[in-house]
């Protein structure tokens, strides 16, 4: 089996309310990659940086089997930078600088065995750039997923669309399903998503969990864990990702029943991710841990009705 | 068994995104109740309301088992008045109106039969009305459970510690849970409120679920319905204390599991409640929903880790 991402790999620069970073590298495809890489060996990864991202994330990557072909490197170019400030309740956050760089000239280019994936995770980017990844796959995947965030839904809708009607499963946040759906009930907004397209989605709610629905009308909530600490959320919505489409990956099964369990892997590995700042957390979990987690969470919702 | 209520009963006038109501019957011993009689036919019900208050509410209370010999009628009085405004997205409100009218000298006084009950629920009320009906008991509850507010944590705080050292089980929001302990973290915070005394806290989340802690650091996860249409927040919090109040009365045990039961029956009841304006869909509910809702419930968040 095979996990193609397609994202950012980036530096971030990132303030909480329990301190600030440095740049450091970031990025939804770094995110996405590396919770997949809890759960699957055959990872690809097609995105752009400068010649400015360290060495040594790149072999960190490499050791976590996340393969680089797919990896373009512009001489003297910039890799993507972005600098936010997160609000008290780490619910909100606002944008301090983006700069593109590299990332505004990027054409995704995916090597000879990147074409074939058995799953498909683009990480929000322009629609365009995700239908391009989507026209150079040679063979129909299981499932095709996306994220994607409310500036396409204003800037760049028609092209979004049609990127939503090819795929198979959209995982966004409560905000976007309702922008997109115009609905305020989650669960009207999902059958309304639903009739444009896709088989699945997956509506995030960050500390409060996730849902996911299918076209029969089948929803499934996903809690997520209540944390001792929540340190920084950067990367918190693509670790969902990663860990629901690594387990996808491992699993291969794409029924609702496997669904759910990749969804409470990606709640898993995103409790994981906010533990620390930026990649720190995912970096150095262990294979142990990430058992005792994912084995802990049926826990916080079993009950039986005597 | 017996169920001791005691809180507002009132009048609302609420104004939401989807309509606006005249003044209707509100106050949360009136959800308390009717959430409570879902379970339970033996209710004491103690409060305080004017003459201006409608006989077809105390028939229809009497209706349901609702027991009103504590509900003391002021002559010539105006009962408790609210007015408040949603927001669009229903997670805020602000109050346009507060007339305390009657309640303003309330001072409970429990009829006999209603001294010795097994549960007891206290609405949010001043501390002090809470610390009197406590005293007023003349045996021991398997559970004191109460409700509280921001107000009173700014307004009278130690009269607050000394109720919350009192009794078993705190219901409070979210927010309140925050402001009571100064921890963002739920997980932590609930650990501190358990050290004032509770053995047990039920943090509400409003659609977004309940989380309960025990003191051995236990937690179980009850996730909101996801609902069609949400009209009317009001009396959700008092609907979810009220059902889980009266499942334990209905069904004795105060063990953790059935403690679980109890917040799925309180999520359940509060999922009824917000269906329509004020008290009308939680007074029309049939009793074959609500068993078929309650069934419905482990549907939402079970899976099997294969």
């Amino acid at each position: 089996m095979s996990l193609l991402v397609v994202g950012t790999v980036a530096f971030d620069a990132i303030e909480t309310p329990f301190g600030k970073t440095d740049k450091i590298v970031g990025g939804a495809a770094t995110y996405i990659s590396l919770a997949a890489s809890f759960f699957t060996k055959h990872i690809f990864l097609v995105s752009v940086i400068g010649d400015d991202f360290p060495q040594e994330t790149l072999e960190f990557f490499r050791k976590k089997n996340i393969n680089l072909d797919g990896l373009e490197i512009v001489k003297g170019g910039k890799s993507f930078f972005w600098a936010g400030r997160y609000r008290y309740d780490l619910n909100s956050r606002e944008t301090l600088a983006t700069e593109l760089n590299v990332l505004a000239d990027f054409v995704p280019r995916l090597p000879s065995p990147a074409r074939a994936p058995d799953f498909v995770m683009l990480g929000n980017l322009t629609p365009a750039v995700q239908m391009e990844v989507i026209r150079q796959l040679i063979r129909r995947p299981r499932i095709i997923a996306i994220d994607t965030m409310n500036y396409w839904m204003n800037n760049a809708l028609e092209e979004l669309l049609i990127v939503i009607r090819s795929v198979d499963l959209l995982i966004i946040n409560d905000e976007e399903a309702r922008q997109l759906s115009g609905e305020n009930s989650l669960r009207k907004g999902a059958r309304k998503i639903l009739a444009m397209g896709p088989q699945y989605i997956v509506i995030k709610k960050g500390e409060h969990g996730a849902l996911l629905f299918n076209k029969r009308g089948e929803v499934f909530f996903a809690p997520a864990l209540p944390l001792e600490d929540v340190v920084d959320p950067t990367g918190a919505g693509d670790s969902f990702a990663g860990g629901m489409m690594g387990y996808l990956d491992k699993t291969r099964s794409v029924n609702f029943e496997n669904l759910k369990r990749a969804v409470i892997c990606g709640s898993a590995t995103a409790s994981f991710c906010v533990e620390k700042f930026g990649t720190q957390r995912l970096e150095e979990v262990k294979n142990f841990e990430a058992k005792e987690r994912i084995q802990n969470f049926p826990k916080l919702t079993r009950y039986t009705m005597s």
